[in-house]
């Protein structure tokens, strides 16, 4: 495989990523959407058994379990994983992504994007519920099944009703305006989350089964909660990735995604094996009362934004997001951003970043270009308790660069000469 | 009158105007809250009487004598204000602002904005309705007249409800935060929209008349106008400004307003007094098949968010907006904002610009530094038909230097020595 071969793999690769135009089209369950059936739980990340799984992920089993009514408590759930009678698989095997432990089980609603330029889609569970104590950071009481159990019962029922009505809901405009007003999708969702309210709000009243219900379904949609959009962004991205996951020939990565004790890439030209290393320790900000002694080690599927070239990769285009994730300065942002540009194929034309004179956020991450700077991509994440339940803070989490020199050695053994 | 004791009024009235945090507090008819009585019908911009009108402005002058009840047609609302049968006034005079005509009535259902920080208010109509056909752009037939009585009959009520429910609204915050996502708010209010409609939505159920109302109430504040805030922007500017409108001894523009035929503006050290001269021909895009020559001159008391600030001084926080009025580029809008920063006191610290160091929006623009330098304000907006009751494009108008000389003069006239 010659350098000019790989070259034209990986710009095709920016092609896939740059003309995907995913739009929302269904909410149906994982069992319908992804096929799930039986016993078997996605999670995020590279794949992982039950006993090496994090504390949060352990959680999100439990909450999954019960859900399901394969047990009546927390035990019994444990004792099932334990004895193997639980499958799991990662969400990133399954065209799906899952935020933080990214446990998705067969009755679990599921966004479903559609990106009909690549002929794409991606699936992502809507979000745990309007009363916190969230699944995703390892939640299993009460109000998260309540959570959960209102999700699949009334607001995603509604969401469908909605799209049925009003036909799919174009998120890559959406992002775009989005992005050109200070989010980076990854751990800012804020103009997002109010462009989706804007377009929910008025449908979802012919939608909701009730006026209790509808200003519930009001609340969750539009208040207190920026980072909403996060599912829908993620399974954008997803759907947009999806078209380089066997993509012969290219050393663009197709998937970062951590599991709480790895962090693991794919690669266009390597299909679906993994390359793995520890994920690290998020250098982050933390909610009051908490330090990095608490905190979990990376994780989640949310780096699915980087791969498509948002969240870190984006930095210049959010002053906002830099207060979060704990960013020196709009400068430091900026050259974030141009960082990010060295590891990166090209720009994606619909996401341009104005202070940059317009030139669009680094897509399609360089395996080669990885290796030969030293520059790793760029993650801006939330950060999870380690056994407590529940989001401490966020801020950049930096992968280690083995998984890239271990992938990039393997593109080599593949494609010798 | 010192320089020295110029220069510690005007650093007054940039304290004042930065110091202010607006909040929605109510909505009730201008006849309340603005203590209009009888045939009175207050005007955008410097005083003028009906037979110098232009044409959008007599347009809303029917509508209103129509909404209220005065008259029976349009013919009969002329005749009636040929007749001095209407008593005329500039919002400007009444804590008011009214965008491009800017009529406001007595039944007219207004938003109440209040400043608790200087101890001010101020008052905007609403909207002209769901179904475009606007009174501001002299719009008077059954659609538009359909619409005033829907907003005043349904849409305010609802309002006034949430706000009696929630307590008030901060504008202040909401205003910053939507800066930082890309709006100058005042040819861009997309995301103060979204801020606005994800804080009214649920509320609103319960405020409703029923299920079919407030769906129409949803869509009126979330879909399909991403100026729905602008009324919102503009109280909170003219409560600001409310505060310098009487300030000894400081050369600060207090108003800045047009009616389509003058261009006004009246300085905080000298009152009531206005400033006039002839409306600018706005420099602008044009929707498909209009041009220059349809256009009204300028118009609208909305070059308040200028006064205050925002709009085209704050033109380097908003790469969107530049699409909207026709700049050039980021580094050109970014020079604006410079520009600007050349006749104002000094910068506004909730309004951040992330691309200039986190430097604050121009504000508290001195009439003596506009003199020295030649550098007017900038002000954004919309234009007008000057015959066909629409919105015909955006653009930036720059508006006569006589009314600051003048003003200057008549402040050295005041102030000898």
């Amino acid at each position: 495989m010659t350098a000019m071969n790989v070259g034209a793999a990986n710009r095709e690769a920016l092609e896939r990523l740059c003309r995907a135009r995913p739009a929302w089209t269904a909410v149906r369950p994982a069992r319908e959407a992804i096929g799930l059936s039986g016993r078997t739980l996605l999670h995020a990340g590279p794949p992982i058994e039950w006993k090496r799984m994090c504390w949060p992920m352990r959680g999100a089993v439990r909450a999954a379990a019960l859900f399901e009514g394969w047990v009546r408590s927390a035990e019994e759930a444990d004792a099932l994983a334990a004895a193997g009678e639980i499958t799991f698989a990662p969400c990133a095997s399954h065209g799906a992504v899952g935020p933080m432990a990214g446990i998705i089980s067969p009755e679990t609603p599921v966004l479903v994007v559609e990106d009909r330029v690549n002929g794409t889609s991606a699936c992502s569970f809507i979000a745990d519920g309007p009363w916190g104590h969230q699944l995703r950071f390892g939640a299993h009481g009460p109000e998260t099944l309540a959570g959960l159990a209102w999700v699949r019962d009334v607001a995603a029922p509604a969401f469908a009703t909605v799209l049925e009505r009003e036909g799919p809901i174009d998120l890559a405009s959406l992002m775009a305006q989005a992005l050109s007003m200070g989010d980076e999708m990854h751990m800012r969702n804020a103009a997002a989350t109010g462009l989706l309210a804007r377009r929910l709000a008025a449908p979802l009243v012919a939608a909701a089964p009730n006026a209790a219900e509808l200003e519930k379904i009001l609340r969750f949609v539009t208040r207190d909660n920026d980072q909403f959009f996060l599912a829908w962004s993620m399974c954008a991205a997803k759907a947009a990735a999806r078209a380089i996951e066997d993509l012969p020939g290219s050393t663009v990565v197709s998937t970062m995604a951590r599991n709480g004790i790895e962090f693991g890439i794919r690669v266009a030209g390597l299909g679906e094996r993994w390359f793995t290393g520890p994920a690290s320790v998020v250098d982050g900000l933390y909610f009051p009362g908490f330090t990095a002694a608490d905190a979990n080690r990376d994780t989640g599927d949310s780096a699915i934004m980087e791969t498509y070239g948002l969240g870190g990769m984006a930095m210049a285009a959010s002053p906002a997001v830099q207060k979060i994730v704990g960013a020196k300065s709009f400068a430091d942002a900026v050259q974030t951003t141009r960082d990010m540009g060295e590891i990166c194929v090209g720009g994606n034309p619909l996401f341009p970043i104005a202070p940059l004179g317009g030139d669009g956020t680094p897509t399609a991450i360089d395996i080669r270009k990885v290796v030969q700077t030293g520059i790793v991509p760029r993650i801006n994440t939330a950060i999870a308790h380690a056994k407590a339940s529940r989001m401490i803070g966020a801020g950049i989490a930096t992968p280690p660069s083995g998984p890239f020199v271990d992938a990039l050695v393997a593109f080599g053994e593949r494609h010798p000469g």
